[in-house]
């Protein structure tokens, strides 16, 4: 069996242990005689499981009671249309533009009210987060939506816009429970699942109470309201169990770990690892301003397309996976989540030394 | 390891085979140092397994080329919506009200637009299949719908009502590749993955190519457009990969079996040994008119729901799983689907005989 460093944006790198387990389990979970797949979500044995990943989630990132776990279906660009169907009165949302993934929000969310833009680093290439002091929000924003780290362009938002009593809404699919967060700031905080958390097919959403309302906008279909989620502790259909299964096993390795603040400093180590290279090497250098350098995503480029291109191609063959960037940065991008050893990351950063000193 | 004879509804039984392989490759996917859940969607391996996946169904079901084939997330209940927001140009439609998961699509389609009730067997507890001969169509429905295969009742459309030229949209989520089908009698058909095909998290939307439209209802989610998932292969966003790639494996077992053809021949011989064996016996009984009978849920009742109980907790003890039926049907269900032995079914039997013997 081979094992590579695969640095993918997502899918991406799940734990080994992880998988391990998964395989074993395969055909025999827990001594029922099945598999996690085969099994009804209304049996009790899947709602422990769903339960009891729910309440991992809760402890590691220390969720209060008032707010609730939705998982759901249709990835995080599902969640782009749930958001205003489900939190929008007025009809307007404040909105910062600092990437692809935002952008797709904001264009989604035309679909029903008016978005005001009210903070883009769009000039720069995304390459920075806009300052956050002089936002004029609008006194009838419904919420005020932000993308907390910007998988393609490797931003993250180290502050959060002072929002007042608006809700503050988060697409964190690829930094969740990469570092505590302190959830009451947040009116709903959304992942996908296949960056940091399982595999993909799962959306996790978290949702303060009195968000989840019957009002909608009209011709919402039952299956994006929350509160049927909600009322049917994400059972209102079948759940994608499988999925669920394996981000709760993650949450169990988490937690073995030491929680989220064990997992930060790591994160902490292996990003320092990368961009202080970044920042000394003469050939490599990082494409975000400092301050707002994302812990995940690493985008970098050499300034010649021809010597970026040489070097994937290099680094796939020593076993480096999936570090092209993406095509509207260029160059590479290394991401490198929760489950990428610090070992992977090391190893990368001798392979580029290696590559420098050979191409200069 | 421990497995047993499981009778579930759904999520249910899968091949054996299908389970050892996807564990062997949990941590290696062909040599790829990678699991399943850890590669990128757009990467060379995902998409040749999901186009393989697509061409494998295709060939199973003699599908034609102006039909599509979608590999989507929310389950069953979010085509009752993606329906009538792709498919209503009148905003009418006609449905038979066959069973639970009919009238769902019945209630949701209400959000969009005029439902008409066409044909019911609500009257007799959804024990038949209502006469096809002398259906009203409305001049002006954009489809007629049926649940082919009613999974709690037992029902099965043995024959479909002739619908002209309107469409006919199909709920095929818990008979789908139990026999081969004349795809071109149908506009759509769906299907739920996780009761024939694989785990829960993925549904298949085969489609015929001109109800692919731009002009859906007003306020249609971008995922919930049929035309966005096809003009991206369904990878617009991340699809749920690690579920299609366990149903291209259920796809390959059924080609190395002989197809639906074959698989047809054993599922009749299954649910032959069953119904044969209800009908001789004194104690049990099915529910379902025999025309109507469904080849993959077979709900059947003793007549005495202290009999019932204590048969589902002894048939438990045995090693037969999940049969206990569906509440407003009462008494069991053995659900039958492809991935069931026949061997599992001729020991039901037996062990349905010997309670028979001891409890007369
Ligand atoms: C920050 C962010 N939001 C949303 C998405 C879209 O996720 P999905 O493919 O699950 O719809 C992605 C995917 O890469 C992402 O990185
Ligand atoms: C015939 C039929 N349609 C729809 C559904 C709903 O499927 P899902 O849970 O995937 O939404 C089911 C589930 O049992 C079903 O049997
Ligand atoms: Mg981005
Ligand atoms: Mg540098
Ligand atoms: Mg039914
Ligand atoms: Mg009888």
């Amino acid at each position: 069996m081979k094992r590579v460093y695969n640095f993918s944006a997502g899918p991406a790198v799940l734990p080994e242990e992880v998988l391990r387990e998964a395989a074993e389990e395969m055909l025999d979970y827990q001594g029922t005689g099945m598999s996690v797949m085969e099994m009804s979500h209304r049996s009790k044995t899947i709602e422990g499981m769903m339960n009891e990943a729910a309440q991992d989630l809760r402890e590691l990132l220390n969720i209060p009671e008032h707010y609730k776990i939705l998982f759901l279906q249709g990835g995080a660009s599902q969640q782009f249309a749930m958001i205003p169907m489900n939190l929008m009165k007025n009809r307007v949302a404040d909105h910062l533009n600092t990437g692809q993934w935002a952008k797709k929000a904001i264009s989604e969310g035309k679909l029903y009210g008016k978005i005001n833009v009210i903070a883009s680093s769009e000039d720069q290439n995304y390459s920075y987060i806009p300052d956050l002091k002089d936002l004029k929000f609008s006194e009838d924003a419904d919420y005020v939506y932000i993308c907390h780290n910007n998988t393609i362009f490797g931003t993250k938002f180290n502050k959060l816009p002072d929002v007042g009593d608006k809700p503050l809404i988060a697409d964190m699919s690829s930094n969740f429970l990469s570092e505590p967060i302190d959830v009451t700031k947040y009116g709903l905080i959304f992942a996908g699942a296949q960056k940091n958390v399982g595999p993909a097919g799962v959306v996790i959403v978290i949702i303060r109470e009195d968000l989840i309302t019957e009002d909608v906008l009209p011709g919402t279909p039952t299956m994006l309201k929350y509160k049927v989620h909600f009322d049917n502790n994400s059972a209102y259909n079948t759940p994608p169990v499988y999925g669920i299964y394996i981000c709760g096993k993650v949450f169990k390795w988490l937690k073995k770990l030491g929680g989220l603040e064990a997992m930060k400093k790591i994160n902490e180590e292996k990003a320092a690892i990368l961009y202080d290279y970044l920042d000394a090497s003469d050939m490599f250098k990082g494409t975000v301003v400092k301050k707002d350098r994302s812990l995940m995503n690493v985008p970098f480029v050499t300034g010649s397309e021809e010597l970026d291109a040489k070097f994937i191609k290099e680094a796939k063959a020593a076993g480096f996976e999936n570090l092209k960037g993406y095509r509207t940065v260029g160059g590479m991008r290394a991401s490198i989540y929760n489950a990428m050893p610090i070992q992977g990351v090391k190893d990368l950063v001798e392979f580029m030394k290696k590559f420098e000193a050979e191409n200069k």
